[in-house]
């Protein structure tokens, strides 16, 4: 497939990825649901005026929104069908060619737009479900003998965090203030987290209300998953070292998580299924899951500095995860718990089985005993002020190549 | 202060209190936000429409909703001038004493209609507040000399908890399946659980947003904070003890809360404000809390077996909290995390000093070591099915009475 409009080389947005966010013009209050293909943003409300979707039934003003949700709970019948016709009208001689040139709303360059936080995230839920990443913690901070927890190989790790600071890409982060237990220490100390860390992570989006009481089965629980976007779970290791016992991390985490604008749909991703790591002990029947239900996604991380010094931290990969999508989602509604059309729901963090591969500095400079060095020659052992983090996010296989975009964040200066 | 509308004897729903809810009348689907005096329900939405509040600018429709968050976000400018008018309103001789002779839908019998959740809740954080709770759990599973563990005296320490299954009063709760790890056994099995709970709370709602990056110090703290509610936070305990390490509770708590349908507003609390225990060792300065921070609110937990037995298992007191609210409220924002019109902060297990005021069966019962026996000799270590938990709470002084209510919640047979 080849679109009339120009795809730069490995752009993430190409014909065959047709994600969906929420973008605003620069220059007024106008939100709507978009697409993007290359460099170009395809405004779906102004589509829709043109008559792109008269095949199919549509609430009027259904995408000019600044929320995907209702879209999305229009379930994956409607949704997969605009994205189908989105595709096909994209490629050279399809309908947008021709509906373009009448109406000059309906495609937008990147630039001038700001993408937004594209769904109302209702509740988040945060896993840990990368073996490599328990495995590390692990070994770090407890007994490198026995450093994956007893329940940690039957059944996904899970916890709830905080829905109203997710925030978009770009957005500013400012370094967390809190009380920390500095080692040697008789008395806690208040002031900025000297430990600053990113978390690479996947969310999924949730495309169908479950209802309270009935679970959701590990078979049918893509059904329930629209799409996939790239997370940042911002960490304060010394904050959360001193406050996560017994009831698991709070102002460690819930200061901000950054997301990235794009849900890149479940469809779009099908030819980059594989499967995943083997399950040994075999888990409870309720979490057994057949097949390719692992992603091949490739995912990087760098940091830059504020004098435009860049460095790859990361690289590693969403097919790691032991436990995958299914699993998590029908561990979380086993007991009954019900789950809302845009919940989001993290991994955790991604690392894979080498140094260069670990999903956090905590991981990649171990406990700061193996600083990373910048190209200027500057260390780091987490996250300083006016650094950036910059996640990436994407897959390739027989020549098709589709992404997420950037998940980026600045700690404010 | 007399009202014209019959207040039967006890009745938490005074002339002093004036709380807001949601009622859905039985036989359509009308809802609208009220308030309640004695058995009656007041409905705010006629009493607008017959022009009560016309001294006050608000926006049309606003009680004509199915959740309070829009009016509470108004302010507490315009949420007490309501409640201050409906209270002149509703003494002998007052405003509504005429115009509900003119408008027959203003007032009616609580027999006649449903309550429902009052609030959209944005994110829901549970605390873990009350000394002699966590003393409790910690002399039982972890060590009788450091019951504490080393944060708990510096810190009010909180986790995140599942929105969404919040329900209101009433609602039937569904016993959770789940994964637990019996006593000597090498593999974890998986079923309902055998040890369903309930945890007595309060929680306190949200009544102004606060902005990500930006703290709320513990002398503001009362100004986001716009009312309090029962809270019930079912637990199962076999799955909770199976999944917590290390990232706290999940599972064992998501299935279900249950919720208080009224808001009882911190205005109509102020006259039962107390000061909270002493606080040694001093906490640091951010969460220094000066004067009468506590409330005094009597609490009482009973639970109904299907053929009508009731024992009271707890008679507690919210004024026992160790950490107030200013302080919890202080210190889930002191690393910038934000706050939303609507989110609900609870306390965590309310329990006092002597066996009969602690707040759990885990507690009540010793974990399982000292059943409680209902009146018709069977025994109870923790909730069976058919079993109705009622939670009751109400402040009294100088002849002034007003509560909250009732929180039940009924375990499915």
């Amino acid at each position: 497939m080849i679109s009339f409009i120009d795809i730069p080389e490995n752009s993430d947005f190409t014909i065959y990825n047709i994600p969906f966010g929420i973008f605003k013009k620069f220059d007024s209050d106008y939100t709507a649901a978009c697409t993007r293909i290359g460099d170009t943003i395809v405004d779906l409300h102004q589509c829709m005026a043109s008559g792109l979707f008269s095949k199919i039934a549509l609430p009027e003003s259904i995408f000019k929104t600044d929320q995907l949700n209702p879209f999305i709970a229009l379930g994956k019948g409607v949704t997969h069908a605009v994205r189908t016709i989105l595709q096909d009208a994209l490629v050279t001689g399809g309908g947008l060619q021709q509906l373009s040139k009448q109406n000059k709303h309906i495609l937008i360059p990147v630039d001038g737009v700001h993408m937004l936080l594209p769904i109302h995230i209702g509740d988040y839920t945060d896993f840990y479900s990368s073996r490599e990443h328990a495995t590390n913690v692990g070994v770090m901070f407890r007994d490198p003998a026995n450093a994956l927890l007893p329940n940690w190989l039957h059944l996904p790790v899970g916890y709830h965090g905080r829905a109203s600071s997710i925030v978009v890409s770009g957005t500013e982060i400012r370094r967390p203030k809190g009380q920390t237990m500095p080692d040697g220490a008789t008395q806690p100390v208040f002031g900025p987290t000297k430990q600053l860390d990113f978390e690479l992570e996947m969310a999924f989006v949730i495309g169908k209300d479950s209802t309270l009481g009935q679970s959701i089965s590990v078979d049918n629980a893509e059904d329930y998953i629209f799409g996939l976007m790239l997370f940042n779970d911002w960490s304060a290791r010394d904050i959360q070292k001193w406050e996560y016992v017994p009831l698991g991390p709070f102002l460690a985490k819930n200061f901000a998580s950054t997301l990235s604008p794009w849900i890149v749909t479940l469809e779009a991703l099908e030819i980059f299924r594989t499967p995943g790591p083997e399950q040994n002990p075999t888990p409870l029947p309720y979490l057994q899951s057949k097949g390719k239900n692992n992603y091949d996604i490739r995912l990087s991380v760098d940091i830059e500095s504020e004098n435009g010094q860049s460095l790859r931290v990361s690289t590693s990969n969403f097919k790691y995860m032991y436990w995958n999508m299914s699993q998590q989602l029908a561990h979380h509604t086993v007991n009954g718990c019900n789950v809302r059309v845009g919940d989001l729901l993290a991994s955790g963090t991604i690392s894979g089985p080498t140094p260069d591969s670990y999903g956090s500095m905590l991981e990649i400079c171990w406990k700061g005993t193996k600083p990373v060095e910048m190209p200027d020659g500057t260390q780091r052992r987490f996250i300083n002020d006016g650094d950036t983090v910059v996640m990436r996010g994407w897959c390739e296989k027989d020549g098709i190549r589709i992404g997420f975009g950037e998940c980026d964040g600045r700690i404010e200066k």
